[in-house]
C-alpha cells in the first residue's frame, strides 16, 4: 500500500486525486495467500490465517476455551484436520483433501473404515445443477462426517468397497479470533466485522477478510475522529462470543458494517441494519447512490452474516452489511466455483473505495449553525460568488453553499443537507468548509 | 355444515386440511330459501327472514316501536305488502308483484285507482341501459308510491287507462332486527354486521346474510378469545337504532366487519375503516394479500353500507367492509339481475374462508418477548434447525423462527412480524408456537 | 377591471359565473406600458414603474438611503442611466441603449473612451446558442461596465477602434420599493411579493408585477378575513431590506406567495415553501390539481426568487412561489427573447385565476364540528337528500355533505376534507354551508 497519509492528516475525500489503484491488487494478493488454508470456526487453519493478517496490521489474537458459555451457546470443541481421502478398490485416491479442502465436510469427526458404495453415498454431498463444482458443507453442532465432491465424479462411482479416511481431531481446545482496535479522538467507535471461518472460498469471505485488513491499514495512517474496531471472527459463534465477552463495550459502537462478498463482478448491495434508518444506513446509501454505478438496497432480515447477532433485539446495533452480490445469490456461493477467478482486483478496489467513502462521511458528518440565519449573507463581498449575474444556471458550488446556509439550522447534518439537496456529500462538505472559513457557520455541539 | 370443532378447540388455521367445501353450497341454499321473501326495513318479510336464520343459530329477535327516537332519526312506520299490480284496459296484469317483489317501489303507500298512461309514467322506474332488468327502488322517508319494471315492458305500453293497485299498509308498528352474541373468554368483542332489508336481491345482500349465519354457526363450535356479536339489521336505520340502544356497549367493540356482496365472481375488495390503520384493516389486508388471488383495497369513504354509521366521528369504530365487487360497481346492482345466477357456491366459499382467516388472525395475534434477546438462541441444540449447513437458501420455517426471535421485542405483534417479513401469518404463528414450546418466548401482557 | 365586488361581499368562488376575461388583457396592457422602462435594483426606472402601479392601487412608495445596513448587506449606491452606445470607426452606433436597455450591463459605471476590438471584447456579452437575442447581465456588487449584444452582431465586429460611451451615474441615493397593505378583519396577513428590478423583460417579471397589481385591485373590492400585503421590490436586496425594516411584523405573515413568470404558455408550476407542508403549499397544490390543466410541483430549494430570503432559516416563513415555466427553464429567460410576444393575455388570465382561487381557499378554509357526531344526521327530513333511493351512484353534493359530516371532528379543515375526499374545495365548502345553515355544524374556534 503505497499511498498512506501522515498521522496528523484527516482522511481525504477520494474524489481528490489519490492513487489507490494498487490496493485492489494488494487485496487480491492477500486473498491468494490465504486461499489454500483450510479454515473452520476453530483450529489451526484459523490461527494461521490470523497470523498472516497480523503481518499487515497489529492484530490482537484471542483464544476462548471450549466449553465457555457465551449467551445461549457454548464454545465448541476445536477441530483440526491433517488429511482425508476416499480410496476405491484399486487403492486410488478418488477424493483427496490435499486437492481441495472443500472435499471434507467441515467439522467431520475422524473415520477410517471400508464401506460399501451404498453406505458411502449417505455421506456424500454434490451439486447436481453444477456438476463440476464441489459444494462446501459443515456440521458444526452435530458430530458427523462426510465428503463433498463434484456431481460428475459422483456419477462415475462404481459399486464396490471404498476406504474412507479422515485424519481429524475434535477435542477440547479453543476458538480463536482477531481484533484490532484503532484509537481515534473519541471513544465512540465504528465496528468493522468479517468472518474468517470459511476454507478455500474467495468471495465468501476472503474478499472481506483481505479488504478489511487493508482498510484497517489505510485508516491507521490518518488522524481519526472515531475509534475503529476491526473483528476477524468465525461466523455466528465468533460474533456471539465477542459480544458475550465485550458486552460492556457495546454501547460505544455508534456505527458498524459487516464486510462480505466484496470481490465479484456484481453490483454493490447494502443490507440495512435492523434500525433501518441509522446514520450508517444513510451514509452507505448516499455513497452507493453517488457511486456512478448500479446498486441494490436490501431491507434488514434476520439471517445472513454476523449482522444478525449485532442486530439481535437485545443489542440492536446500527450495523449493516456491505457486499457486492449477496450471499446465496451467485451460483458459485459455497462451492469450489468461489475461487481466485471469481474475485478480481478492480472489484476489490471498487469495494475498498466504497468503504473508505463511508468512513470519510462518518468522519465529517458535522452539524453547523448559520451565523446569519435571517436572509442570506452576502457571499459576493466575501469572494464566494461570481460577480456578473444573470445566467440561467447557478453554479453548483454556489448552490451547495446556499443549501448549507439554508439548512444549517441546528437540525440538519451535512449528510441531511446532501440528501435533501441531492448533491454529493463531498460537495456539501467543501461548501461548509468555505463558509466556515469565512465565519459564516459555527459548529453545532450536539 | 359437517365440519365443526369441539367447544374446547381453538379455531384452526384454514391452511390445515379442513374440508369446508360444502359450506359454499349450504350458504347458497340459504340464499335460495330467503330469495322469494319481500323484505324491507320493517315488516313481516324481515321477520320471516330472521325466523329462518334463527333455525340455524340462536338469534335474539328484537322489535323497536315506530316513533322511537334514535339519535337524529325516528323509527319509521312499519310497511307491509300483500299484493300489487298494474292492469291494462283489457284487465290483464302487465306488472305483478307476485312475479317479482321488485315491481313495487319499496315502502309504497296503498293505492287503487285508474289513471292515464301519462300519469302512470310519473310513478314508473326502469333502467334504459339494461332493458330486461327490473330496478330496485325505495321511498322510505317520503310517502309515495310507484312501480318498477323492465324498460322493454315500459316501451311497449300503449296509451289508455290503467288500473294501479297496491295492497300495502304503512302504519305504526315495529322495526325488527336480529342479534347473536357469542360469548368468548374476553368481553372485548368483534362485530359482524349485515343488512337484511333488501327484497329479492342475492349478492346485495342475501350473500352477506347467509354467509354471516354460517360464520356464526362455525365460530360457535370453537373456544374463542374474543366475544362475537352478529347483527342482522335493516341498513342505515338498523345500525343507527342498534347504536342508539347499545351505546354503553360500543366500547367493547375492538374490531368489526360489515359483510356484503360476497357471492359474485369478482375479486375480493376491502373498504378500510375510517381509522384506516386499525388492526382489522391490517388483518384483512394480510388475508387478501396472501390469498393467492387478486384483490382491491379501498380507502374509507362515508357512504356505502352500515360502516358509515359505525365509523361516524362520534363512534369511529374500527369497522371495515369486506366484499367482492363493491356496491354500485356491478351492473346487476340493485336490479333483478342480482339473482340466484349471479352468486355461486365457490365464490361464497372463498368469501367464507376469508372471514374465517380474518378471525383466525384476530384470535391469534399475540405479542411475545424473546427470552434470549442478546444474540440468537441456539436453535440447533433444540432440534429446531437442520444440521448440515451451507445451503444457499435458509428453510422458510427457520426464517420464520428467526423473524419471530428478532422482532419479539415487546413492540411487534405476530401480524407485525408477518407483514414486515412478508411471510404468511400462519407460518409466523407456527414458528412462534415452536419457539414458545421450547421456552424461547414468553407472552407479552399488554 | 370591470367586475369588482362591493366592500361588503366575500370573495366569490371563481366557479361561479364571473366574467374576468378582460383581466388578462388589462394585465397585458400594463406589461406593455412598463416594458420600455430601464429598471434596476435602484434608480429612476424603478421609481417610474412604481408611480405607474400607484395609478392602479394606493401604493406606498418608500426610499431607503444608500449605505443603510440591512442584515449582512448594505443598501448599494443608486444607479441611473441616460444613454449608452458603441460607435465604430465610421462613427456609426452599432450598439445603442436607446434601442434596447438590455444593451448595457445593468449597474455599469460611466465610461467614455476609445478602445481596440480586443479590449472591447472583454466587456461584451452574448449568447452563442441564440445568436439573435441580447442577454441580460448585471454587475450590482462589483463596479464594472459592459455591453450585451446579439451574437450575430458580435460576430460581424471588425478590427479597429471603437468608441464606448455610458452616460450613467452610480452615486449615493436610495433604494425604492412599493408596498400596499390591504387591511382585513384579522391582523394575520398574506404576503404577495414580486420583484420589480428587471428592465425590458416581460415574463420575468413584468408578468408578476402586473398580475399582482390587478390581484391587489381585485381583492380590495371585497370584504376579507386576512390582511394582504403586496410588495413590489427589487429582487434579493429588496426583500432583505423589507425584512430588515419590518422584522417585528413578520410574525403576522401566515401565508405568502412570490409571483413571477406568469405569462408564458408553459404549464403552471409551484415551488413549495421551505416548510414544505404549510397551508399555502397545500392550498396551491389543491388549486393546481383541480385546475384541469397539467402542472408541476417543485420541492423548495434555496435559490430562485425572494422566497429564498423569506424562507431563510431565521424566518422560515410559509412562502412559496407560483409560476408558469420556472426561471431558467425557458430559453428566452434573461434575454431579449422575453418580450411582449412571449407573454399573452390567456396565460396571464389563467395565472390570475389561480391566485384568486388560492385566496378563495385561504379565506374560507374553516374547521367545523359536526353537531350530531353519533351516526349520520337524517339529511332527507331536512330536504338535503333525494327521496327515491337505490341508484348505484350517490350524488356528488350528497357525497360532499357526508364527507364534511364524517370529518368535521375538530381535526380536519375544509381543505383537509377536500384533499382526503378528492373533491374540489368549492364543492366541500358549499356542502359545509348547506349543513351549517341547517344547524348541523358549528364553527370550531381554533
Amino acid at each position: 500500500m503505497k499511498v498512506l497519509g501522515s498521522k496528523k492528516e484527516n482522511i481525504p475525500d477520494l474524489k481528490l486525486p489519490i492513487k489507490l489503484d494498487d490496493v485492489g491488487k494488494e487485496i487480491y494478493q492477500l486473498i491468494n495467500k490465504l486461499y489454500p488454508i483450510c479454515r473452520s470456526i476453530t483450529g489451526d487453519g484459523l490461527r494461521e490465517t490470523l497470523r498472516i493478517i497480523k503481518s499487515y496490521i497489529p492484530l490482537e489474537i484471542q483464544e476462548v476455551a471450549t466449553g465457555t458459555k457465551v449467551f445461549d451457546w457454548t464454545v465448541p470443541k476445536e477441530w483440526d484436520i491433517r488429511d482425508a481421502y476416499i480410496k476405491n478398490e484399486k487403492g486410488e485416491k478418488i477424493v483427496d483433501f490435499a486437492e481441495s479442502n472443500l472435499h471434507v465436510v467441515n467439522y467431520s469427526i475422524p473415520v477410517k473404515k471400508k464401506i460399501s458404495l451404498t453406505e458411502l453415498k449417505e455421506h456424500l454431498f454434490t451439486i447436481p445443477d453444477y456438476p463440476d463444482w464441489i459444494p462446501y458443507r459443515t456440521s458444526y453442532y452435530k458430530e458427523s462426517w462426510g465428503f463433498c465432491l463434484s456431481h460428475k465424479k459422483y456419477s462415475e462411482l462404481n459399486d464396490g468397497e471404498y476406504e474412507v479416511f479422515i485424519d481429524s481431531t475434535l477435542e477440547n481446545g479453543h476458538l480463536t479470533f482477531g481484533e484490532y482496535y484503532l484509537k481515534g479522538q473519541q471513544s465512540d467507535e465504528v465496528l468493522i466485522s468479517c468472518h474468517t471461518c470459511h476454507p478455500s472460498l474467495c468471495n465468501d469471505n476472503l474478499s472481506g477478510v483481505a479488504l478489511v485488513t487493508f482498510l484497517a491499514k489505510y485508516l491507521s495512517s490518518f488522524s481519526l475522529k472515531y475509534s475503529y474496531r476491526f473483528l476477524f471472527i468465525p461466523a455466528t459463534i465468533g460474533s456471539i462470543t465477542w459480544l458475550a465477552l465485550n458486552e460492556s463495550r457495546v454501547a460505544n459502537i455508534k456505527h458498524g458494517l459487516v464486510a462480505a462478498c466484496l470481490g465479484d463482478p456484481g453490483k454493490s448491495s447494502y443490507k440495512k441494519s435492523r434500525q433501518g434508518n441509522a446514520e450508517i444506513d444513510r451514509v452507505v446509501m448516499h455513497v452507493l447512490k453517488h457511486s456512478g454505478y448500479d446498486y441494490e438496497i436490501i431491507e434488514f432480515y434476520p439471517y445472513g452474516y454476523d449482522e444478525r447477532q449485532y442486530c439481535s433485539p437485545g443489542f440492536n446495533l446500527p450495523v449493516g452489511c456491505l457486499m457486492r452480490t449477496p450471499n446465496g445469490r451467485f451460483p458459485e456461493y459455497h462451492t469450489s466455483g468461489d475461487n481466485l477467478t471469481l474475485v478480481q482486483p478492480p472489484y476489490l478496489l471498487d469495494s475498498f473505495n466504497k468503504f473508505v467513502s463511508v468512513v470519510y462521511i462518518l468522519e465529517n458528518n458535522k452539524k453547523y449553525l448559520n451565523r446569519n440565519p435571517k436572509c442570506e449573507p452576502q457571499l459576493g463581498k466575501r469572494g464566494l460568488y461570481r460577480n456578473i449575474s444573470g445566467h440561467a444556471d447557478t453554479g453548483i458550488q454556489e448552490c451547495a453553499m446556499l443549501w448549507v446556509l439554508n439548512l444549517s439550522d441546528g437540525y440538519h447534518t451535512l449528510l441531511d443537507i446532501a440528501d435533501i439537496s441531492g448533491l454529493e456529500f463531498g460537495l456539501i462538505k467543501s461548501a461548509a468548509d468555505a463558509l466556515f472559513e469565512h465565519n459564516l457557520l459555527k459548529e453545532c455541539s450536539e
